[in-house]
């Protein structure tokens, strides 16, 4: 498992070098006395007691103006599953390392103890009250989504599980362009989503309100339709828009496709499979950090569009493109709630950016210096 | 309620100007694809599977290393009471600033939106994963004594609430030097503690620990002593340590006390009370932000030795002296409790760095270099 330049173990002494992605810094310089006067005590008194009776002025005068929490119970980091709060830490401190350099957003990881929905929820709540905004993160499904439900009903700040909704954006991003590319309209599109957890649910469903209605999603016992007596609520929810009613395995519902979208697990998808699709098929494999099928293989097999959630491939369908500017947004207008119009808006902003798509560019690059702030745009 | 140089609105005022006292920082570059794949998708997943497998590593590839959480339910800040979350969180803002300015800890502040004792335990241990220390802050007495014995019991960190502890080693520093001034063998001194809570009783305790056996400790009531039938846990070790069953309101015990230490409210001491005292009295004056009694009101009515927790006057005896260190320490060596025998050390240690003690100094200044690595030598 490595990115194609570095070993593991180089990787590993790579991290081990440098101790940690983030670290804090002082805004304030204490160098005299007059400064800890000001800044502690007796200073400080003033503004705790002056924000006690004014809670709501918090963020003007705290960390809480521009500060995120990345908090996950590791129970589904990356493609590498339930590796609990120790494993997922590495991730969580990447993300608050792209969220200060991409949005200048001040993040922290959190990973959790427990793996309980109802501890989770009360864990975040307890923590709430000084942050500007909660980025939940693999945490696994189905209950992620009660888990951020609960959380967003009681919080006064934006809270979003990034796997399902930043995916979804820069999914549904990547898919307006590349259907550009093969000629064919969006909401004719016929799109498998392999993958009925976080991602899949949350690409689905906002694929569905983009206005595609021949969408089928798979687990692991197959396409998921209303035909199924085994499906807990979110299942349901993508049983509704398999409007065609699609059933079976794979390999069935793959044939004449022209999308494939996995937020599955790595080397599910095989050439066969895109053999079958529809001609100029449009390949997601996104399972991270090992994609269904390895881009050469997906080229080899006569996929026209393909894009993984690497960096080290064309095409980084990574929600690295989304969250950054979906909190930055958030936080300068204070909005509440991470709303379906908003992601419908910031998808189509982010697809906008890139005035040629070609097969191996349809989303723009991480590094492109507008990327944040129009996507920050759409959040209003 | 001015720092003596700035008005009310003008320290609010800074602290808009500002935002936060403190913000994150990059430790590592996002410049180029390469960079994200290594620190993000895929690199990171190397990492996420090792930590998974060998916890005990987590430190040496994370923020754990040299992060300490500073949490509060906002019960007891300063001298201002249950002022909640939004009050205490300026306080801990100013604590994470601290940690960074003068030990290059990277802290943050944490405030809970919950005061019951269960629910912050569960939270603080919910959380713990990411850190390499928690630091309790402001969480009033009785409860606090109860949230950090079992967070401490339970958790293979340092855990310190520094209330109790941080205030009680810079005040023996202090003291040690002051009865070396006053020329009266610190184990003899007569000393009265105004304030039974979290800092009362962390002082009162550790003075006994340093051979003191003449200590009475005053709640709203008076003197504890075993006598009185309404003492809850804390209170009956602060009943017993006054083994000369010292009884009876302020005025009766500060008659011939060689020392008063408050940790209580604004105005309580009276200059007839420092009048009544033993000749070459020491007056500790530490409510914050506004001290028992002003240092120029205790000056006037004889105090021969006057101290404050305020940065604007001569001898702050300011657990920011400690707490940098005595987490330092831990982080640097792996130490899982901070110990009494760590204390004393740390306070004899600090009383030592002042070589030629005089009225108006008695403890090092804040921005004397030595402190730091002075007391983080002590924790070992």
């Amino acid at each position: 498992m490595a990115d194609g330049k570095k070993t593991p173990k180089q990787i590993l002494a790579a991290f081990k070098e440098t101790g940690a992605r983030v670290e804090t810094k002082a805004r304030t310089k204490l160098k005299k006395a007059a400064d800890l006067s000001l800044y502690y005590t007796p200073g400080v008194g003033v503004v705790s007691e002056h924000l006690a009776q004014h809670p709501e002025e918090t963020p003007a005068y705290s960390v809480k103006k521009n500060s995120v929490a990345v908090i996950s119970d590791g129970s589904a980091v990356l493609g590498l599953g339930n590796i609990g709060p120790y494993g997922a830490l590495p991730v969580m401190e990447g993300k608050a390392l792209i969220f200060k350099e991409f949005a200048g957003i001040d993040a922290w990881p959190i990973v959790l103890n427990t793996q309980d929905p109802d501890e989770i929820v009360r864990t975040v709540l307890a923590i709430a009250p000084g942050w500007g905004g909660i980025n939940l993160e693999d945490i696994a499904a189905p209950q992620c989504f009660e888990i951020e439900r609960r959380i967003n009903d009681a919080l006064p700040i934006p809270v979003m599980h990034d796997d399902q909704h930043g995916t979804a954006i820069v999914v549904l991003a990547g898919l307006i362009n590349a259907a550009k590319l093969v000629k064919k309209p969006l909401k004719s599109l016929r799109v498998v989503v392999s993958g009925a957890g976080a991602a899949g649910h949350g690409v689905a469903m906002l694929l569905a309100a983009a206005g595609i209605t021949d969408i089928v999603a798979l687990d692991r016992k197959g396409a998921i339709h209303l035909g199924r007596t085994d499906l807990p609520p979110h299942k349901k929810e993508l049983a509704v828009i398999n409007t065609h009613k699609r059933e079976g395995a794979l390999e069935d519902v793959m044939q004449d496709a022209d999308v494939f979208i996995g937020l599955s697990g790595k080397g599910l998808l095989h050439q066969d499979h895109i053999r079958s699709m529809a001609p100029r098929s449009i390949v997601f494999a996104m399972a991270n950090p090992i994609p269904e099928i390895m881009p050469d293989e997906a080229n080899e097999a006569g996929a026209y569009v393909i894009a993984t959630g690497r960096s080290d491939f064309p095409n980084q369908i990574n929600n690295a493109l989304v969250f950054p500017g979906v909190f930055r947004g958030a936080l300068d207008r204070g909005v509440r709630r991470i709303t379906e119009p908003m992601k419908l808006k910031a998808a189509r902003a982010l697809a906008a950016l890139v005035e040629s798509p070609t097969a191996k560019k349809i989303v723009p690059d991480m590094f492109d210096a507008r990327v944040v702030p129009t996507i920050a745009k759409a959040i209003r």
